[in-house]
């Protein structure tokens, strides 16, 4: 199928995506990574939990991690734009047959708790705690210095059909792999917030989250953080990269966190803003689409994503990605 | 006055800052400052006229260079979301009695031409000639390497009126300075796409335009430029900089052109798109608000601005800027 | 055998490193790739010959290359510190009963061309032909930007012998890898001019050149690099990186020349002027001595090597490299 | 008088700058200055004495810090190639009518204290206690990340007798500014390790020190830096920069300690290894020379500077530093 036109006039408005939760087996493990490696700021600590923010972001959380005792991924957040916004995207969602509930948690407002057509567990808030500043207080940087929550990327056993369902909400395609062969999507980054996406899918065994990333502003950020990791124990925790993408031209790093839920740093994207921003389309067959320069991928890198609470797994149809160097 | 609340419901939608027109003496001597010194990319050229864009830009210019044979700003140019909104742009000028008319130029669709209460030259379009991504043709990176046009930056004799005027068409104060003796908004940075700014207003004499600015991702790309320009005939260009400003929180270098139209090259701002992130409030006394740390700024910054065609300035009632050293 | 003490009264003085002469196949695919890609300088171009110099360099020329149609290494070549240590020189490669002569070669002075044990081609001078500083000459600074040449890695079929042979010549070793289990050095780093190495050597068949090496500021040169080859059909020219190595803490970038010739980019190394600086010793079968983190090295890097014109390698009696992945 | 030639046989061997001893007021502010804020890391540790080293170096420390409630400096310190060219260098000292003996500091061997000319307390030393290395510890990486001491920079009363005094120790010119009126030289740039300098003189009162300087690898470590201070009450101690020197290619950064000594931040110097390595000559009326971009030197940057305990300072005979703007 061919990409879907952007939908300018969505149901409600989503202004970006916002949030992850992680069930995770041992938080202070989770701590050590997050906090003084990563370096992300701890907003709230309490027995069993770990709110954290980035070094921009005014919204009380980007991540909370909950000693479930699994590694799981719980909830993926969304901001939208207003109480009413909030409650056009209930509408939308009941009209779709999907369940729907209001649902209350800490630092939050009214949220909106549903799940996407395969079962992924999204939240819906048009208001969050706000902090005060802390982009200026130089003195609290550490590790990779992270600026701010950049996207989802998810595993989807029908990438047309996830790109149909979320383009439908308003997320814009900026750039797809096609499968010449079947005619089909292999994958799509889609935004809202004016980069290269919010949300993105790729064809394997879904639903599950392949990679949560954060944005950084150069690559040394990286580098310090591949130094940092290889000497304090976390050398096997580096899973892919440094390298850049072809598809959305991200210089990026993938690591895993101590549960396995894997985290992308990341730079070099770029603005998307306009309503005619046109996608770019990929062939599944170029090899600098997943890699203009770097290391080939592992084959974890391929296979391994976190499963969401509550929903269950289905083979692709497609055949397995198919794995080239450059 | 306090700061405006944000008009999440403005009469018209406007995506971003795009362009801007300047007037220039010797198109030869702004050639080799945007092209071969900047690095900026030529899109169109003909006798007396020079089409410009940024590396990740796929409108056709962000900067238009007429011979005109005097240093002058023609038009500022803003980019709005559909042809539907350049009709409600139309009618809420009409409504507040401002001169309009559509007019026709190259490379762009329908504009509507119009002027803000003081006689800034605007002008709004939905369609602009798309041209091909260029942001992967690492051959052709050059100079400071731009990536993309960021804001205007304009002195106003009365920024208290300017920022609630252009508050009403929907820019929202992401910073402002306030004189605290009069109680009067001093400046005021106000944004559309997500970034600290499109557009900024300074007290001075006006209207004027302080300087265009364009968006790089790193400090050693505006290093690269000071090297290449100190050692290249352009020491004399170099107006200010590098420094940070606390507002902002801007890496800057300030430079002026061959007519002295001045442009900064920034980095480090950050992301602002929550329709309810809260304006930060400097106060004119606080010196790190203009300079974080860096050397204090020239008089001439101060002083300085283009004028706008057509347009009569007017001086501020409010005293001179506080000159002040960090 | 343990690592020899350093010889700091050694029979000639060695300033440092100097400059490589490579035989090519096609000079004008060897200078898009060394001056129009590396960005070196191009400092004397005839007939079949290219010479050129990284820009701080004020000696003629680093590199030169012959258009001689089959690809070698035709000398390596060192600079000392008088007339005076050449002679020196001389009667020390002569008591070794190794061939010497005074040979002429445009833009340097008095060459004593000699050979290794091994057949190694090596050339000591005093005096080569100074030109007039370009590193403020920003407007030239392409490519990598290369500041200068750095070092020499060659196989050696017998370490511990080519360790023994170059320290008597007053290398001081500054990490070494050690095989536990024969007790045999495995590689080593020994300098003249106060960074890691001048010269390296590492087990394999040998005598063969690995890699010659530029040293570059920042890892930024790096990734410019790999951006600018990616995009411009030099994508299967990167061999290996970027990474960091945990011996010498270079960060690095392998790249093929369309000979084969390896040229190693790279930066993050340290001083080691001390006379007491004692030599880092790594395990072999520590993995982060290779790589302190980044993919593994490819199987062509332990295995590819240029030939030295006229030299007859040899098989090493110790196994095969052991590839380890971090 | 004309730059003299290089010493290429100088009565001793000095490998190159080692350390300096502070006299400092509030041990605990320095401290808060040196470790928390620039980085070095603590060696020893005692009540009124601190000893630190930065992150590459080997020997002991760098600068020590003495509570002595005045601010002075009390020596500056010297590594020599081995046991018998100290004693060479004092042999040296002695025939020159200089002050010499042999003192006995901790965490060194054989110390030679002397005085130049001038009255500059110096020391020289063939062994210091060696440490482990940290230069892969990343996570002890911090503030600058200041990698080693690189210089100090003197006012001299007679820059020419400085040169000639220090050129016959074997300190060879790598760049001077020459008073084209009165052929005097205002300024030189004197190394033994292969850099840029060891020790510079500029014309003024002296003997005083200017400044101690360490080296990083990039301009971005400077720019953390000011972000740092800039944030945690530091900002009036930034007193000049960043900006580029013509002289020496430094990025540089200057600023002043709790006691008001000034320590240069800088990058971007080059080898000058070679034996026949030209100085480059500076005009005094080039005010590139100086700054080859950035905002004027302040008044403070020529006129302050530490005094040297016990030597008495002198006015130089030449005219004030003419402050020219770029």
């Amino acid at each position: 199928m061919p990409i879907p036109a952007a939908n300018l006039n969505p149901p409600f408005n989503i202004v970006r995506l916002s949030h992850v939760e992680y069930g995770v087996k041992d938080i202070a493990a989770s701590k050590a990574f997050y906090v003084d490696t990563l370096g992300l700021q701890v907003t709230h600590e309490e027995k069993g939990r770990l709110y954290l923010r980035a070094m921009e972001e005014r919204g009380h959380h980007c991540i909370s991690l909950h000693e479930t005792g699994e590694s799981s991924v719980n909830v993926l957040g969304f901001k939208v734009w207003s109480e009413e916004e909030l409650d056009k995207a209930k509408a939308w969602f009941d009209g779709k047959g999907l369940p729907t509930e209001w649902i209350e948690k800490p630092f939050m407002g009214r949220i909106l708790r549903t799940r996407d057509p395969w079962g992924i567990p999204l939240e819906f808030y048009a208001k969050m705690d706000r902090l005060e500043s802390i982009h200026q207080k130089y003195k609290l940087y550490n590790g990779v210095k992270p600026l701010r929550i950049d996207h989802f990327n998810m595993f989807s056993a029908d990438v047309d059909a996830s790109v149909e369902f979320y383009g439908e909400m308003g997320f814009r395609t900026t750039e797809y792999t096609e499968d010449a062969e079947s005619g089909r999507v292999w994958a799509a980054w889609m935004h809202r917030k004016g980069g290269v996406h919010d949300v993105a899918f790729t064809n394997g065994t879904g639903p599950r989250l392949h990679h949560t990333a954060f944005w950084v502003p150069t690559p040394l950020n990286i580098i310090d953080l591949l130094d940092l990791m290889a000497t304090t124990g976390y050398v096997s925790n580096i899973e892919r990269g440094p390298g850049r993408h072809g598809i959305s031209n991200a210089f990026f790093l993938y690591i895993l966190d101590p549960d396995g839920h894997r985290i992308e740093i990341y730079c070099s994207d770029y603005q998307t803003i306009d309503p005619d921003h046109e996608p770019i389309k990929w062939d599944l067959k170029d090899p600098q689409r997943q890699t203009l320069w770097g290391a080939p991928a592992p084959k974890s890198w391929f296979e391994h994503g976190s499963l969401f609470a509550g929903a269950e797994t289905k083979e692709s149809g497609l055949k397995a990605q198919p794995i080239i160097a450059p």
